[in-house]
């Protein structure tokens, strides 16, 4: 496929500054850009790489103006990295999408398949499971029993939903994804060793929600997890029994939420995050990289980071007199000195 | 299927308060219960639950007494939250299980498989293998070539249990769990690069040991890596080669145990802990989260936490005084200052 | 196979004190050497393990010397442990591999399959794949479209490399592990919902790099996520979309590294690490356990722990006096009060 500059414009409502007849056929990295591609700028570090690049059309946020000459075309659109992925969208739905189920998938009787749904070669499908219109599932994928999975919801290879899950309307989930395993939920015996409590619940995830390669979202002891609309969920996360995450909020790779507590919404986790069990977080709050949270937090849209969290900004200062720490025990022990020294001093002089 | 409040206590030796001819046909949360449910209470913080649930039986700890009406019929037992997975467990085993093996799975013919086995569609169960009786294998399991497996073990969909691995009785591992892939095994050659060791041990699991979704377990270099009887171990853990995890240890999501480490029984480890290679770690040692444990632990049942691991009382103090950490430097500096000012005054007096 | 300890001493070029002709047909630990086994030892701290050892043969270095009196016929050596890895390499390569396609596996028309493959049950391979000679594809693979996949290559259970990824010569990827998932890009909208970025990039991997199980590496935005040749990655790691990790850089398990960070070549990472997006990392950087990095690193060859990290003599240090943080704080007030008093008191003199 091919565009002009000037289709581009259009379709992005963006304003084109030089040559609207040049034409792309792919997209780029602005400093990889090459003749034909389409390229953008979105944060300021990466202007010096615009008088460079070879591409031959660039979109920049409208504030952008340029200090010297510029080769490609320009395109100035209220946010360039917004309007990229606009475009890419766009291109994306242009391709192909495959329909039909495989002969190699083994689909229960008592399933019920939706419209201009695709299901791959090596996907089960069990009974009594309801798959809405436009899914796509791809190979190896197991749906479990009484799994309802709403339209335009897109499996990934190797995803593993277990029974009873309820998966809404435009949902992706990443290869490897497993969502309703077991909680981990064990009582003592009073011997040292432990009895497994049934977990019986099961995990709804509602519309939009994206989650990341070889996650995990464990289903409730009883009633439900829940992934509330538009979580945005990266790989490697846990998301343990009886959890709810509240809509819009974001987490990174490797980060953990433990059993029973519930995320407010528009949280934002950075990587490698803990969040204990039993708590409750409040709306809009962000944790930095490797920060853990043992406690509520009430107060929303504040920052934390460190092992207990705590505000960022004191974190930050922290953590800088952290390195000082043998220096500053070293003048402690020496003022300790001086002071019992000036003290005896004071005394036999008075 | 129905239970009486009596039936219910009859099975579970509990004492009934309230109406015993009620009836229950599921199970809730007490903060959820509906009519006809049967919810339970075990956490003290929960008791204001019991007085507005609408649950219909609530089993509750002998220990409690209610400072007000209760609607519901009552069973007091020794423990609400075991004597609750003794029912979740006895209503689970009369649920159907299936038995038979998927023509859609593949068998390898030298395989031994036990009696009242369920194998799924899209399994892989290689050469000299053997099941023993009442095992389930989910769809898209892959069983390596010699591997052994005891009675009633549970593999959810998508487990991988690579070549000569050993599997007690009554296992359960969830989605997507990894036993006995390569150990971390590399010599360096001198020019940068490395050779990699190749990783001839197994994995043995002994009986009752529950692994969650996609936690991994690497095969020994030499030897085995063993997980003891009765050990507990959440999604997304990593154990290495040639560790040996003791009896009845407990490990949450995301904790990691380096190469050859030797974790002693009873252990308790929180989310996101990290153990070091080539250690021994006592038995009953407790990590909190996202400890971090860089050397040996010879005295057994103490708890710790941070990095590096420090008993859980001083971490406490100290991470009390962290957030205070700018405002102390800025004392010391303070007080060596004025000391210096009082000691040139003392002097200049004397 | 059973081998002379004369032929082994030949094969490795090592120097052989005792009986030359006694005969070893397995390998053991040397705490667990058995008569007819060949061991080694490298650790000096495990010494002490040789006067006992069953083992008939054991491989050592050159500069070891007994104490007293050894059972074992020796094999001198520049590096036992990697004359081991020699040794086990060579016999993993005696033992008989499988050859050829499975009717089990669904494979695409146009894919190009090499010479001397095995694909094994219910591994997909799609359309325009190119996969090299003398690769290996275990069951429940998913190779994605236009997937480019070099000779010598071996995939264990449920490896999913997804479309257009290419994977260079000798590379080993165990169980569970993703290539090519979408990179974490979300665009905010305004009304706290977030658009996807479409991740049209790939992941490139060159020759010789082995990657843990259950491992992810995000396909990248635009261009691709590149890890160089003789990278080794070990279990449960993630690495995310338009990161470039360099030439023999080895990563242990449970590190991440986020978006678009650039690492360079030589770097070890122990657990858990983790490093911001958007960063260089120089060349021999070596991180310590837990050790997380939110600023980019110029230096190259030097060693950081801590979160944010810090040289690791410094954390070392500094970590001591972490412990001690309640008792400087008293001492601190303490000096306060003794200050204040002594100021008094030598004003009140003066």
């Amino acid at each position: 496929m091919e565009f002009t500059a000037q289709q581009i414009a259009d379709f992005l409502q963006g304003d084109l500054y030089g040559d609207a007849s040049v034409k792309v056929s792919d997209f780029s990295k602005i400093e990889e850009g090459k003749k034909g591609t389409l390229s953008f700028l979105s944060n300021p570090k990466y202007n010096h790489y615009i008088y460079e690049s070879e591409a031959s059309l660039i979109l920049v946020n409208r504030d952008f103006e340029p200090d010297s000459d510029v080769k490609a075309t320009l395109i100035k659109v209220d946010n360039a990295y917004e309007a990229l992925a606009k475009l890419l969208t766009f291109v994306e739905r242009l391709q192909d999408r495959r329909t039909g189920v495989s002969e190699l998938a083994s689909i229960a009787p008592s399933a019920k398949i939706g419209e201009n749904v695709y299901i791959a070669p090596f996907v089960v499908v069990d009974e009594n499971t309801e798959i809405g219109n436009n899914v796509v599932i791809s190979s190896h994928c197991s749906i479990g029993e009484g799994v309802k999975i709403g339209s335009g919801v897109r499996l990934h290879t190797g995803v593993k939903i277990c029974s009873k899950c309820v998966i809404g309307d435009d949902c992706t989930f990443h290869a490897g994804v497993v969502i309703g395993s077991d909680g981990f939920g064990f009582a003592p015996t009073g011997d040292g060793s432990y009895r497994k409590i049934p977990q019986t619940g099961n995990v709804i995830i509602e519309s939009n929600v994206e989650i990341g390669a070889n996650s995990t979202v464990d289903r409730a002891t009883l009633g439900s997890t829940i992934i509330r609309k538009g979580v945005k969920i990266d790989n490697l996360v846990q998301i343990a029994h009886n959890v709810e995450i509240g809509e819009n909020t974001v987490i990174a790779s490797q980060s953990g939420v433990a059993g029973s507590t519930k995320v407010g919404k528009n949280c934002v986790f950075a990587g490698q995050v803990g969040i204990a069990g039993h708590l409750h977080i409040a709306d809009g709050s962000i944790f930095g990289a490797k920060t853990g949270v043992p406690n509520s937090i009430k107060q929303p849209n504040m920052a934390y980071q460190g092992y207990p969290a705590i505000p960022v900004a004191i974190f930050r200062r922290s953590s800088v007199v952290y390195k000082n720490l043998p220096e500053l025990q070293k003048i402690i022990y020496d003022l300790q000195r001086k002071i019992n020294e000036l003290e005896e001093k004071v005394n036999r002089d008075a």
